[in-house]
């Protein structure tokens, strides 16, 4: 007998048949003999219409009363479908954050999980009851609800599954697995069986939006064994894992894109010590998160410097940089919010410097410029007009995968 | 200073206008200087609307799990009033009833309060907060969410009252007060000052469904003051308490009528004792019910007894006679479910003999004729055809209410 943690997403469960259908999952799971916990975001719209009746009554309301509010849609979706479970006469019990022990930090709308409390889940789960937690909220030390912020019901389960050992986690949601492009804009794009910790963290960064980062981190760091499948397909996901099997022979594992980047370049800087520092803790003080960095080489007494952010920071850090432009030291800046940025990311990259020069070789065949580089363990990711993304990461997803099932 | 306890009721928070409107009149009165916790039921028709999805999904699901879900209707009102109240820039917070210390029974969908733990609730207004506490729910020993049953936000608000030893428990609805007769049906019907416990008790269990009875009852056994006035008008409403000042000039503070009644009458009974003891322990071990009960004198041996139930038990009551014909030992049953009951009350009524003989001269007046007669010591009621129940309660009201203002 296993332990498994299921997480369903809002599309999941956005109406009585759907509701009914993960009901069916998860009994069905339970009637194979596993202990089942399973993790329920609010009903499809839920959210984001219990934010538009808060903003008609008050646009800056406190962020402890928004948590009170948004954490009732979780717990109408745990109560709804614990009643499906029992037209379908299993055992099960619904539980809030705080009935399931969850214990975060005080900071409310983006709390992070401090401690599980697990007797409670343990006590219902030894008594062979399915157990159903109200995902994305939390109690705090003040007995306040809390919400954990955005992909908060993935890390509630990644959570669960880290504090009750569980064997496995599965994110269920409305796509069938992890891809090796978008397969809405990718031709030939295929779903990967297995895919690590760490990859799958460069491509949720780069804007394959299937598992938020903060529950794969989790997961890796608590070995959390992870599968992302669809709640209507039927069909075996992609598992995200420490290890997987076939390292060897992958190179690639996916191609992402992401639109939201805007790039600042700061030309004619002193070339002498700490100019970095003062640019990017200015950045940092400011909450302005930079994602890609690039120095040229010094030339004639002064560099440059550029820098990726995302498109909404843009102007705020031009407008920092200018006002204290004396303080660094530079002639100009220059902002380009039409770039976007297209990336390869794969674990075994690391060991065949050819991949690199492979990519690049299959934009040069498309004729696109690239304008930035820059390239870590895992992932090369280059800058280039927004216009030429689609184009882009189809021809580099061709050269890797020329054919079905050759790459993997 | 005083501590002020209010309650709204669905229809006064049913949208953000009317939520702005709750807000108002609790920041007026805590500017006013007083101390404010003010408890709310669900928005409109959330309740149902929460009733009717879960019945989609499970009509029999456990009330465990509806508590779980209805008790998120509470919650989103309570959460949404307090921004409306921050947007009015009053401190506040909003408390589920775990978190305001509510402490209920096990019996889910129908629990009792057993205590109030006040530490929380306490320590917020001291800080000089208004607190929102949501009505009609708890928590019982296994830390599992209870709800109140019918009325349950009266009785949260009434319970804190009484927890709080607060000065008074302002009740907000959409009448304005405690009238002589239902303002809508009757000529001249009139709002009541002030009204005894007792006097509302049984307007209560008449068919004036301003209040709960069963808040009334905690009222009453704990002296809180009660207030019955409207959300919207602003006006004083009915004051509800332990004894009036013009008591002596009261008789009769209200006219009310039930249609809810079916009358069963058991002809040709044996003249002997015991007979009403089998027949009413009978009823009682099956849920039954019995309102006024009337027995003729004994004649030639034989008596009859006759009893009113509510409508929808008629039946089944008719049946389970039947079925005890021999064990009970009668001639035969008639049925009349066409009836309705007409009653005064009033406090003063006991020491004024002539009180019941003015109500019967109002309806020979209007030649309606009366079927059966129950007085107690603050309430007459008679039973007659329900077609006639209208032209009694204004010609009852008329005698009783000559013109304006003379009977108080």
């Amino acid at each position: 007998m296993s332990l498994i943690v299921q997480k369903f997403g809002g599309s999941s469960v956005a109406d009585a048949e759907r509701l009914r259908n993960v009901a069916r999952i998860i009994t069905e799971t339970r009637k194979k003999g596993h202990q089942v916990v399973a993790v329920l975001s609010a009903q499809g719209d839920t959210t984001d219409e219990l934010i538009e009746k808060a903003a008609e009554l008050n646009p800056n309301a406190s962020k402890r009363e928004m948590d009170m509010l948004l954490a009732c849609g979780e717990q109408m979706s745990i109560s709804l479908c614990a009643m499906a479970i029992q037209a379908l006469d299993c055992q099960v019990i619904s539980l809030t954050g705080w009935q399931a022990g969850m214990l975060t930090g005080s900071v409310y709308g983006n709390a992070w999980i401090k401690n599980i409390r697990t007797d409670r889940l343990q006590r219902e789960l030894d008594q062979g009851k399915i157990v159903l937690v109200a995902g994305f909220q939390g109690i705090n030390k003040y007995d306040d609800i809390t919400t954990l912020g955005r992909g908060g019901s993935d890390t509630s389960a990644v959570a669960l599954a880290a504090a009750l050992h569980a064997d496995l986690c599965q994110i269920y949601t409305d796509v069938d697995g992890v891809y090796t492009a978008d397969p809405r804009l990718v031709k030939g794009a295929r779903k990967l069986e297995e895919i690590t910790y760490d990859e799958m963290l460069e491509l949720a960064s780069l804007g394959a939006q299937v598992l938020h980062n903060r529950s794969v981190e989790m997961a890796k760091r608590y070995n959390v064994r992870l599968e992302v499948l669809s709640s209507f397909s039927g069909k075996p996901g992609t598992k995200v894992k420490e290890v997987v099997k076939n390292m060897e022979k992958t190179h690639v594992s996916g191609v992402a894109k992401d639109k939201n980047v805007a790039r600042l370049a700061l030309v004619g800087l002193a070339d002498e010590p700490g100019i970095a520092f003062k640019i990017f803790s200015l950045l940092a003080k400011n909450s302005i998160n930079v994602d890609i960095i690039l120095q040229s080489i010094g030339r004639d007494e002064s560099k440059d410097i550029s820098f990726t952010v995302v498109r909404s920071d843009a102007q705020k850090a031009r407008e920092l940089l200018e006002e204290n432009r004396d303080y660094i030291g530079f002639e100009s800046i220059e902002v380009n919010d039409k770039i976007a940025k297209v990336s390869i990311v794969g674990a075994g990259m690391v060991n065949n410097p050819g991949v690199a020069a492979r990519m690049f070789e299959a934009l040069y065949g498309v004729g696109i410029n690239i304008s930035m580089i820059s390239t870590s363990e895992i992932k090369v990711s280059v800058l280039m007009d927004e216009r030429d993304t689609d184009r882009a990461v189809q021809a580099i997803h061709d050269k890797f995968y020329p054919e079905f099932g050759t790459a993997l």
